[in-house]
């Protein structure tokens, strides 16, 4: 079901400084960077690989405020590891396979993600502590 | 620098049910189990996909005691991702380069990692709080 392991999503203080950080140590590039609103961040995607399923990346995030789920995270947890995404042919597919497993969503259907894509949040408490995404991306079709 | 994202590190308090849920869930499958006593811990590599620079995997981290790295991190964190493995075509030229950087080594020189793969860590206070590991893959060549 997995294709890939399609990002790394990190919760950060200061977007600017931690982009920086990873082009200069790693040599890393931006590949994309937006705010969603939606979900109360700025991020930027840092392109890592490209496999035949698709590239991969880090994904830094910073909150747009501290009542955010990626302003609580900090919080809370101090920057680091805030989830990881794996790439899925279909988003709506996996959700339902997922689902019937037993695994809370907490996306009962797809959203609007970075980059076009389609994607979906499983409850960490059913996935061993790992707040995990499911990633259709844009070149993959259409958010139905 | 980097060539993909090799492995995500989970770390779990049983990685038979671990595993069985990843199998089941996801349908990924166990490429290596094995138990490294430097480490301290018994883990299973689950194969997520292949690419052009070597495959990706969930790595399950179960810890051999309380007293050890990911014995500590369970008591301090709980479940949860432990760390992020990156590919390198060449870990010791790596950790030169990012030694240079100015971010601090966990280890200087390369160790034995997964699969006879070449590892190190770098530190976590210096990588935004996050615990990251250079992963020669054993196919890429020996560890000097």
């Amino acid at each position: 079901m997995l294709t890939r392991i399609d990002h790394v999503g990190i919760a950060c203080r200061d977007l600017a400084a931690r982009i920086a950080f990873y082009e200069s140590a790693f040599g890393l590039t931006v590949a994309s960077m937006e705010v969603n609103e939606a979900q109360g961040v700025r991020e930027a995607m840092l392109h890592v690989a490209d496999g035949p399923a698709g590239s991969s990346y880090v994904q830094l995030l910073e909150p747009l405020g501290p009542d955010t789920p990626v302003g609580k995270f900090l919080e809370r947890r101090g920057e680091g590891v805030h989830h990881i995404g794996y790439g899925v042919a279909n988003v709506t597919t996996a959700l339902a396979a997922i689902g019937a497993s037993g695994v809370r969503l907490i996306d009962e259907r797809p959203r609007h993600g970075s980059m076009g894509a389609s994607i979906a949040f499983l409850h960490p408490a059913d996935m061993g502590g790992v707040l995990t995404e499911l990633v259709q991306s844009a070149s993959a079709g259409e958010l139905a």
